[in-house]
């Protein structure tokens, strides 16, 4: 991804953003920026306060839109003033994060939140006050220049922390190396940070599905018991809650490579909660989720209704606790959950049963009983999907 | 990993445990476990009450070996008897535990410590009692096979989770997949959970040293400013803490490829610690020392005389709390930092500034100030470096 004298083949490793459609886009994105500041310095020269349009990233401004079934970000925006003692600081802030994210794409680096941070503090001249004291201030400032300029955090060279792998029948080319996922070790392709277009480009695609499981003690199960070569299919896991990596990744081998996505997570609020953030988008980050969310993903259990339809013993019991029981019945209260009958049912059988169930207590029958029969089973029967 | 016909070639995908060395080593490890069960058989048949003396995992019973460098495991054990009120139940479970995991050697199979859990437990027969009511009980009986008949975790097909990753010039097989670790894509090559010689093996290998950093975060300033590629050398991280899998593919390196091993961790009680697991080894897990440890790591940074020697300004600066120094007095009284003037300078100097330092925080002087000019220059200066 860095910059170098003319080395772009598959041996050498890494031509990434150095292609055509990386550079076009980056140009795009700098052109943005600059867009932003050029109004800037416009409202100088007319002797007008300096200000800018952030759209709000709140709740109050997070709607569900139906008809596309993914969450968007409303029409709601709040000025930031730079004449106004409340907002100058965060005025400045802004212009401060996108000056380095312009230098970041220019240079053709990327950088992680917290380096960016590191980047921008400094002695505002002339004072002993901080541009920035903690990440905490630097990391929604970054989010406010993704939504004002309209550009994704990996548009601007920003990256968090990268996790999640992959095997199946696809062959990718990520950062110039072409990259066969279904001999890639006993861990699998590791999911980068950035998925763009421009850094990952898709080559060849044998799979029939996406089976995406909570964790990487899951996924290894179906690793090793072949479930990628027996059902022709790409297995991914995000460990927990997936990263903006990952989801970006599910998101463009759905669209692009027309691969249904199926969820195999734990039957508890909180994979639920993954389910319905890989699905419709996450309130945070509801911007993003038109170029994140995955729609037509299908939950496939594990289901309050695995318990005795599966035969399942009170071994995989664990009990809920008033945190499970809070959550979910704010997640019956979500919109995107609210009139679908079968998810109703699903939560509120979870409710009456008093427990929750992981996936791996599957293994609780037997050993391979996820890989040979459950799933195998959930997706051949539609009925039993969640949607 | 699978058993699966026939198979073995690369393009397939994972020939791993089931090689002919793989095979001689589950041979032998299911040898033991039967060894530790005819010992209990014979017992019996004696009318003897059936014991088992297991090593006791407990700092009392941790010495560190300053000729080897490392941590190591006392002579201390206690005797595990069945006809015993106060010990059946923990009898049971390991010979429950054994001879789950003699099923696992056997079947070629692996299995996660929660799944071991979820395949050990069920209703004591005759009784509502549990086998194991939760993972807390299941987790330390294996650590309690492990010693009592010295075979590692992972040579009993048990996994944790997996985590860190790896890039540079460096050639390995695994699980039957030959990967070039220079080109692995942006993540580089996923560090599994198991790195025995029966899963991986290194094939060719071009680098001069390998740089282990803290975080992921880091490891990616390192892959984008080709570190890797510049230096000749192969960069790693944990993501924090390194994995069983990370440490003992750490030591595989140095001592099978003979290759120098520097840590660039954080300037905190967390990265001294870091630094000193991945040197002699973890006090929990003392008696996978000899396997895991690298008595000759050195630390190459964050120094906490890196402030004034390297010119940094209060930016990266984060103030030490109560917990840090509590932390940090903990630290130097392990016996393996005691006696080290050197290190005793290093730390005292950290309570002395006030303050601690990310690795991270260097990209306040220069994005590349940690790939172009402090790392090399830490590494070219062996002064630097603590042992």
């Amino acid at each position: 991804m860095a910059k170098r004298a003319g080395k772009s083949t598959d041996s050498a490793g890494g031509s990434g953003r150095s292609s055509a459609a990386a550079k076009a886009k980056a140009k795009e994105t700098a052109r943005k920026i600059e867009g932003l500041a050029e109004m800037i310095v416009e409202s100088a020269r007319k002797r007008k306060s300096p200000k800018m349009e952030i759209p709000i990233r709140a709740l109050s401004n997070v709607n569900f839109n139906p008809k596309k079934a993914i969450l968007e970000m409303g029409k709601a925006a709040q000025s930031r003033q730079f004449f106004d003692l409340s907002m100058a600081k965060k005025f400045m802030q802004t212009m401060l994060v996108a000056s380095h994210c312009k230098n970041l794409i220019d240079e053709e680096k990327t950088s992680s939140i917290r380096g960016l941070f590191y980047l921008c503090k400094h002695d505002v001249a002339g004072t002993k006050e901080k541009t920035f004291n903690d990440q905490d201030e630097s990391d929604p400032i970054i989010e406010d220049l993704e939504v004002t300029i309209d550009a994704l955090r990996e548009e601007l060279h920003v990256y968090a922390s990268n996790r999640g792998n992959l095997v199946g029948p696809i062959t990718l080319v990520d950062d110039g190396n072409t990259l066969d996922c279904m001999r890639m070790g006993s861990a699998g392709y590791a999911v980068p940070s950035i998925c763009e277009p421009d850094v990952i480009q898709f080559k060849k695609c044998g799979a029939k599905y996406i089976l995406h499981v909570e964790k990487d003690t899951v996924w290894r199960r179906f690793y090793e018991d072949r479930f990628h070569e027996k059902h022709r299919c790409i297995v991914t896991h995000g460990s927990g809650q997936p990263t903006r990596g990952m989801r970006r990744l599910l998101r463009r081998m759905h669209d692009e490579l027309k691969l249904p996505v199926y969820c195999l997570l734990d039957n508890d609020p909180w994979g639920y909660y993954i389910y319905s953030v890989i699905k419709q988008g996450s309130i945070n980050l509801a911007y993003e989720s038109r170029r994140m969310a995955v729609p037509q993903a299908k939950f496939i259990g594990v289901s309050s209704f695995d318990y005795e339809r599966c035969g399942l013993t009170d071994d995989v019991k664990i009990g809920l606790d008033d945190k499970d029981i809070k959550r979910a019945k704010q997640i019956l209260e979500y919109p995107w959950f609210q009139g679908k009958k079968h998810w109703e049912k699903e939560i509120r059988k979870m409710m009456q049963n008093g427990f929750k169930m992981e996936v791996e207590a599957m293994i609780n029958k037997r050993l391979t009983y996820l890989t040979e029969e459950y799933v195998p089973m959930k997706i051949r029967d539609p009925k039993q999907w969640l949607d």
